[in-house]
């Protein structure tokens, strides 16, 4: 999924240009990254990716060496439930038992060897079940919603497989502290594998409005662009995972982000001996704990400055107190106020 | 006097474009500003500015309206006797009688009104004497020399010209208290006037190898390239002001700052509300007492931090905490060492 957009990650990312597009956590993309992470196991033939009309080109780009006609091209966004619906209807029609990973093309995977080990487990899992990635949390998250989970159901790959009690909504503070200390709270990293066959069944089932406009799509491709909009716009989360009898989940442990904002991003990188997160053309002098993000062709000098995240690109610099990234959305709808449309 | 050099002002200034070069404290270029001080005064066919060779050509451009021979161009900087010699001899070639007024191209004055009395005082005072002019300290500034003021000599329009006691070098901070709570000391600004030819004898008395130098330059002004290199480099405050017996002070409070610093940017530019001082385009969120000087064509976007100077130019940008800004020249003497004379 390269779907999505979001200015989170202003002034790198941008309408046109969103996270995925983003180099985080290495010199490659994350969409590019999230490609890499699985071609080995699957094969290119294997992979689809759904985008945007406005990013398909960027998605083309980042990973030229896949087929064409693997580039799914949403006409028009429709929250992540027609997306899957209709990538699952795609591969469903080519093989009826095939088994789909459902990854987001923005994430961050700290042990990619630990991630395929999982991957494979969820596959052989994926038997008659949704298969969600669990991730075991690693301190008390606001930002992610969590997955309580239920008793051990099978084990694959010797990896328990465990159902779920509940799907709860991002917790405040001192929620998120007792979920830790509880054990039993997962993360929902949004990533699963499932048979496509039960996908289809379960969209059938809960979602029919869904359902009969895949269908149509599928017999008159060509009418995309109409079909598409009028699909119900609605989460997989909301329309299918919370509904379903058949969700399972697998704790993991592979080192996860979902990169959403740039003090996750200072998370996942590996700081120097001051604390310091740079790329790009740099001189500080008596600088800790920064991130710097330098355009090619310019310099950031720093001088007796911490604790502070310098973004620098050709037509904007952002500077914002470290743990306060999220904020950036103020600057994002000041600049919409003002009609700033070139710099969004 | 606008030949300084200096990167005090890094990324603004630069080695090619020094600081009487940039826009500080308004609109105006500090050498613009200080032409503009006195034009009304004195009329422009009375005004030379003395600058370097690479700098000839910003300064024609600062000032069209000067006579073209009234731009003399050093060969090479030897410090400010010979500057001052220079243009001594050539105005008292033109007119014996001349008084002549010292003016540093990159310095501020608050209240130029007044700072047009004191100068109409200076020229009445400089009959038989280089009358500088003494700022009366405002705070124990330990950038500046100082100058200990003596008995009353005079008075000029209502104002006390002073002997000059002893100058004193730039002091410690403890040092610099002291001085201001005596009420005896003045800063010694680096303006000042006199009759050229007192300032000519004097010369001719305390640095004769500057003085024959002088003369045979007046007798062959093509030989300016093989002459003036070979003119003893002293400081005119060391050859002359500290060894005549013919120094008086006119103490001064029209708001004075020799803009040493972006530190000083900030204390003589108008803060808004939050204490920011803002040029360019900047959209700043929770941000207080902050230096913001963005380059034409692009954005300076910051979440809650303060106390800082931020610089952007095309090419580099600088951030540097308050009260720091004299440390800029560790980020210059790191590009420096790696040879990136691109930025320098």
């Amino acid at each position: 999924m390269a779907g999505g957009s979001g200015t989170r990650f202003w002034p790198k990312s941008r309408t046109s240009f969103p996270k995925q597009f983003l180099t985080l956590g290495g010199p490659r993309t994350l969409l590019r990254q999230t490609f890499d992470r699985v071609v080995d196991l699957v094969g290119k033939e294997q992979i689809y990716i759904v985008t945007a009309a406005q990013h398909a080109e960027h998605a083309r780009e980042a990973v030229p060496e896949l087929p064409p006609d693997h580039v799914l091209v949403e006409p028009i966004g429709r929250n992540t439930a027609p997306c899957i619906g209709w990538a699952t209807a795609r591969i469903t029609g080519l093989d009826p038992d095939a088994r789909i990973a459902v990854l987001p093309s923005d994430h961050y995977i700290a042990d990619e060897r630990a991630f395929r080990s999982h991957l494979e487990a969820a596959f052989e899992a994926a038997g008659d079940r949704i298969v969600l990635f669990g991730i075991v949390p690693t301190h008390p998250e606001t930002g992610y919603g969590y997955i309580r989970r239920g008793i051990e159901l099978a084990t694959s790959i010797g990896m328990p497989i465990l159902g779920v009690e509940r799907f709860v909504e991002k917790p405040d503070r001192e929620t998120a502290i007792g979920y830790l200390a509880e054990q039993r709270y997962l993360w929902n990293s949004g990533m699963f594998v499932f048979p496509g066959r039960l996908m289809a069944a379960e969209i059938a089932r809960l979602l029919p409005d869904l359902h009969r406009g895949l269908e149509e799509l599928m017999k008159t491709p060509s009418a995309l662009e109409k079909i598409y909009p009028s699909l119900p716009s609605i989460s997989i989360d909301y329309g299918v995972m919370e509904r379903s009898q058949h969700i399972a989940v697998l704790p993991a442990t592979f080192g996860w982000s979902d990169v959403g904002s740039w003090d996750a991003v200072m998370a996942i990188e590996t700081p120097d001996e001051h604390g310091n997160v740079v790329r790009g053309d740099a001189v500080l002098v008596d600088v800790k704990n920064t991130l710097v993000e330098a355009q090619a062709g310019r310099l950031v000098a720093a001088v007796d400055v911490g604790d502070l995240i310098i973004v620098d690109t050709k037509d904007a610099l952002l500077i914002v107190r470290r743990g306060e990234s999220q904020r950036v959305k103020h600057i994002v709808d000041a600049l919409k106020a003002k009609k700033r449309d070139d710099l969004l």
